[in-house]
């Protein structure tokens, strides 16, 4: 049950653990943070200790297996597999052999780093049956780009995305009788790296633990589509130029509740994020946000906030955008990044020009939204007659899930096994 | 050696436990959250649920006591002394009875929810002993009023204030052979509370742990002071208004490393944050800083950052600036909480009215500053002839210590014991 237990007996002196560390992990690390494009290649592993090696894993089964839930009763990130997938970091050793064990507790030394310091990043993706019963990830290589993303950001390290994506394949072929057979069902994956040095000093850890543990999860809409109402936030900011906002830290998260608190106090589902005086709008709860509108040329035009350092690098966002390019744009769409205000959408509402608004996330895939109310007027957003969604949200939807579950071959799905 | 063990049969659903969440603790975040002087009353403890309770504190005393370090070992936050104090806290019990057992580690589900959204908050404060061997603490209500701001923010329970202290005293007098006797050591003390709530869902933890450990520690300057160079740091940003700079929250510290090992690889002890196209000063490192200069209109002024909800509420801040005004006023300074820039430092120093600048915090008191470095241009800070510190600097760190450690009677200094 101890499972970092021997990182406790690290005693290695704060500057005997910053030297070693700065020669090799921040070079790579100040590389990524000075970049101005963010979308540069993904981060390379410090130099001279080891990589992920999927070849030294070792499965340790449960002697108890659990009881599978009737798939009615799964609730979103309550139930987890039999199993968890480990990987210990050290700053000295680099990344130790991996381990697949029974799923259990972390026992950790009150002084952990994680515990005071929010060195936390993690990831959200799924595995799908597909008809022909394969297990299927959904662009996995974006996970892995954007959590050593992410690590490098908070000085925890990086490693080779695919050799991760393989551990994480064998994980979840040995969970497959978790993976619900029917459409919109999956497994959600919850990669997370956790810096796990005991020391209150406040710098870099020396050591981190990346562990995978694995939800069943029902459709986000059992019964259809629900359009959600928001409310846009403007006593909090989400995030900044030069802040961490684009990247999936734990840190972005825990400040977000209490916004969201309040919005659900006022019976709004979620809380819209704006920034600044202009009031940009950034991001929808904890998804990203899209609007369909007649612009001010008169074309149907789908919009986005750019990835400007504020906005999460979303998987679905990146999908649905080269979808929309893919499929709307020979329509005469047209499919835009760029920054837009609560005051333009307004006016497209009031001028009949607003056509449909949605989140996306790998949680919900999209989230149509029926409404956004704004210094206390009430911005209504058009829905499909008789629906709960707009078109293309519904559109998104439908191409998004036949992915997913590999009815039509696409490179985005990841055959598991056969 | 489960510890929180126990939380991890809550199997509560979300809407079941948001529902009582919101009737009694949301309120008081949200009027927390909304107001705008940061110098509000404490918050309230949530209505309908137990407080604290010292009265049932049990202690379960170790079996096999530490040997004490030699005091010129001590390294800081890297030993911890034999017990630890533990409260846990549940949405639909309230604060459960104290515990103080032997420091051991926590036992957490891999899904406990500070682990992925960085649910934590703490503090860090220090006991003293004085002449008469006595255990003091420096002003543990500025502590207790702001680890419920802090926990307030994110969704995280508050408590009464007094109650804790009384419980932290209670845990120091057990440590108190870890109390180093000489002037400039102490005991730092460390509570932190964690959200340990088992689900993936992004929402308010409806399970807590507020705990204390404590690590005994020398001076910060073991042979004199010993003045800091700084570089500005113009690539990254700490906090934004609407933010949540101004908590003491575990996701203030991760983004700030790699700045941090940035300035540190060109030689630098520290970076300074800045703010805005302006260049405004706002804290350095992880410390609050001070600059003194005689202003434009020729008057000798004290200046730090004002309480704009982008800067920590520092104790050691709050409590130079009243010695400042006690002290300097009187002798013709101005002490001043208002913004500044660089460009102001640099003109000051150009002109050769810049008198002095140090960092402020907890761990070192006051920190001199002997140089910023500043979009390639070094900004030198005069020092005391044969110095590492500056004359202001030097009197501060002089009156505070003889306030902690009681050779002068001041309300700050509290008395633990006879």
């Amino acid at each position: 049950m101890m499972l970092v237990k021997r990182l406790r007996s690290s005693t290695v002196r704060w500057a005997d653990q910053l030297a070693p560390f700065l020669s090799h992990n921040a070079q790579v690390q100040t590389q990524r943070f000075y970049s101005s494009s963010p979308y540069n290649d993904g981060p390379s592993v410090p130099r001279g200790t080891p990589d992920i090696d999927p070849s030294a894993l070792t499965i340790e089964r449960t002697s108890s297996p659990k009881r599978l839930l009737d798939p009615k009763d799964l609730i979103f990130g309550r139930n987890f597999t039999d199993h968890m997938l480990s990987i210990e970091w050290t700053a000295q050793d680099g990344w130790l052999p991996p381990r697949i064990t029974p799923y259990q507790n972390l026992s950790l030394d009150p002084s952990a780093c994680v515990f005071h310091y929010a060195f936390t990043c993690f990831e959200g993706m799924k595995a799908y049956k597909d008809p022909q019963n394969r297990i299927r990830l959904f662009r996995p290589d974006r996970n892995m780009y954007r959590l050593n993303r992410s690590s490098s950001r908070i000085a925890l390290p990086t490693f080779d995305g695919d050799k991760f994506t393989e551990l994480i394949s064998k994980f979840v072929e040995l969970e497959e009788r978790f993976i619900p057979k029917q459409k919109g069902y999956s497994l959600y994956i919850r990669p997370t790296m956790i810096g796990t040095q005991n020391t209150l000093g406040v710098g870099p850890p020396g050591s981190a633990l990346l562990y995978v543990i694995a939800s069943p999860v029902g459709p986000y809409y059992p019964t259809g589509f629900k359009a959600i109402s928001l409310e846009a936030t403007e006593s909090a900011v989400r995030a900044w130029p030069g802040g961490v906002g684009d990247r999936k830290l734990g840190a972005n998260y825990a400040p977000c509740i209490v916004p969201q608190i309040d919005a659900a106090k006022r019976g709004y589902q979620q809380n819209l994020w704006l920034f600044g005086e202009e009031g940009y709008v950034t991001e929808v709860g904890t998804m990203n946000m899209f609007v369909a509108w007649v612009n001010e040329e008169g074309v149907k035009e789908l919009i986005t906030a750019p990835l400007d350092g504020t906005i999460l690098e979303g998987v679905t966002r990146e999908s649905i955008l080269a979808l929309a390019r893919e499929k709307l744009e020979p329509e005469g769409w047209t499919v835009s990044e760029r920054k837009y205000t609560m005051a333009e959408m307004k006016k497209a509402a009031d001028e009949g020009r607003l056509l449909e608004a949605f989140g996306a996330g790998t949680a919900a895939v999209v989230s149509p939204v029926k409404a956004v109310t704004w210094r206390g007027e009430e911005i209504k957003i058009p829905l499909s007659p008789g629906k709960e969604t707009g078109p293309l949200a519904e559109s998104f939807w439908n191409w998004m899930l036949a992915i997913q579950y590999g009815e039509v071959d696409h490179p985005w799905s990841q055959i598991v096994s056969n």
